[in-house]
């Protein structure tokens, strides 16, 4: 990316290098495609319409969601392909899904408790439609989903209700339990495909007609979809990637195709700067569970390794030198590499896009939805 | 609070009551005018116009941003004595300010050093007008802020600048210092006036008309105001304070004006259950600089003292029960105490307002600024 852009920016601020977006897009959608499995990416990550333009132009099958809220602005875009990947649970909730899948080409569901589901059965069965289901498992990240023993008695419950159908199984397995993230990928992707191969054969069975077998996040999607064993894929943070996802083997620096700008407002003593952004521009989710000195910072300040953000306040943000001095002047304007790319954008009611030397600014069009 | 509206909310959100605002408010302008210095509250807290104004009819003097985009919604709003409390670097954010400066009433800026001193100086003298400045002293928190020692040079360097007019001086003084909170905020508050009024000396001996001493946050505020040596104070989160003030002990549990609502979306086990807010609805700046576990978690569970919101992805909020069973059901609505309020708005386009038995929702006009 050239940095002769930087006089038209306003900071803090984050921004997306859409080559690299593009390359990056292209990549995931080459190795489902070379391993024979839809890719459905999950669009938490950019939150954009046009991000997720891009994605399905280029082949992806579909988007996944986590919010009805979401699903509609996506909708509204023109995307006819939509999972939300959340039980739908809420009269409020319940509503706007139904609404969503009168007007969407396909609109699938998340089911992971009988509860869940015959609320969802009600509210499909009341509007005289019928709503596409797919049940949630949980292989070891301890968050939504059925019990992995229960789940084969749950599907059997959930295809015998009015109002939905059933057609597939899904799971996040996540790479960080009990603090610790594991360093097997491979083995991580192979145990998650086997116990969604495995289950989905037990239902189909019992009579079940599973179609989609769904699973896999950024850092094991590929290596998911490379066991032959699941239908499906739904990485969300490879568009832009992050430090996370370089800590975890997966991206590479140059494959970061988003970070912040931002610039030093003051250089109060020589061992410390203040920048102007904060607890209001970083996330701190740094590694979920995890103390944030697991992580280096809130983010990288490229060209600059002896610095650390490691204090903030609201609107401030504390760059301490390990070497005792910053060697940084009031009004210098630095890139950042953001830790969590995902909650990063979240926090953004806009973005700069660079493109072909050009810098343009986009809405986040799908942030701060509440339901 | 009544709870009969719970019905009509859409979750996870945050609703603010609007009759305990309004007594916060009260509580607060009380305090300023008896110990007779200007009340000028942050609006980093709320960001709302409808809330600045109501600050302003109560009697507050008038507004602290920390933003020139935040200020402008402010002035757009019909508010006309605003302060900048920060300092004000990058031609993109001075070509603002120097605007903002020609239709606000009145419109103070922060400088802390000579270089953002002389930009702004310069900036005004380019339109042909003065701009109003305070000078930002650090008397602890080290964030911005010149160094205490070099405040009067500081300030003299700043008053014979064109384009500037040195009203007054300003700081703030955090309680964190190092990871832990002072415990004894009199003595806090009385050294951050005896620090301030004896600059103020300092520099009206050296012939600068320091009209302004302006300090205290919402925890130190009142007792910073009843030492006498200040001249105004700009607590913001006072007024609908959070589970830190509780434990800061200026607030109690029942003087909490702002909480989330939450939705039980799935019980996979006795153990945990998961709400719909994750790290993309609770702020998680719980200390700053602090690891995590120091606080009990990203919220408190009003009624369930048993449960921990200890873990959480973006979209999903993990409850923990310490007894090994969490005793909730699907689709059950939580009240969620905040710990930081300002942040966790922030996360927040829209807010619900819990008023004279009525819910309404309210933008948050000001969040998600750049500069």
């Amino acid at each position: 990316m050239d940095i002769d852009f930087i006089d038209s920016l306003e900071t803090p601020c984050i921004v997306i290098d859409r080559h690299k977006a593009e390359k990056n897009i292209a990549r995931m959608q080459e190795a489902a495609s070379r391993a024979g499995v839809d890719l459905r990416p999950h669009i938490k990550t950019h939150k954009m319409c046009g991000y997720a333009g891009l994605q399905i132009r280029q082949g992806a099958k579909g988007i996944t969601c986590a919010k009805v809220s979401e699903a509609e602005v996506m909708a509204d875009s023109g995307i006819d392909d939509i999972f939300i990947a959340y039980p739908q649970v809420g009269n409020f909730r319940l509503e706007r899904v139904v609404k969503l899948a009168g007007r969407c080409g396909r609109l699938i569901l998340g089911v992971d408790s009988l509860e869940s589901a015959g609320m969802l059965s009600q509210a499909f069965l009341k509007a005289g439609m019928r709503g596409e289901v797919r049940l949630e498992v949980d292989t070891g990240a301890r968050r939504t989903g059925v019990p992995y023993e229960q789940a084969v008695s749950l599907a059997r419950a959930v295809d015998r209700m009015p109002g939905l159908k059933l057609t597939g199984i899904y799971t996040f397995k996540s790479l960080v339990l009990q603090g610790t993230p594991t360093k097997d990928i491979k083995a991580a992707a192979k145990e998650e495909g086997e116990m969604m191969a495995r289950l989905a054969g037990d239902l189909r069975e019992s009579g079940i007609a599973v179609k989609d077998i769904s699973a896999g996040s950024t850092p094991t999607g590929t290596a998911v979809a490379e066991t032959g064993l699941v239908t499906e894929i739904r990485p969300g943070t490879y568009i832009f990637n992050d430090h996370m996802l370089c800590c975890e083997g997966w991206a590479r620096p140059e494959e970061i195709a988003a970070c912040y700008y931002v610039t030093v407002v003051s250089t109060p003593r020589p061992d410390y700067a203040v920048i102007d952004g904060g607890t209001k521009t970083f996330p701190m989710d740094i590694l979920l569970d995890t103390p944030p000195y697991y992580y280096p910072g809130y983010g990288l300040v490229e060209g600059h390794p002896h610095l650390c953000l490691r204090r903030m306040n609201e609107e401030h943000g504390i760059l301490e030198s390990k070497t005792g001095d910053t060697g940084l002047h009031v009004g210098q304007v630095l890139r950042i590499t953001p830790i969590h790319i995902c909650t990063a954008i979240n926090m953004q009611n806009t973005v700069y896009e660079y493109h072909e030397g050009k810098i343009s600014r986009l809405k986040v069009d799908a942030r701060g939805m509440l339901v």
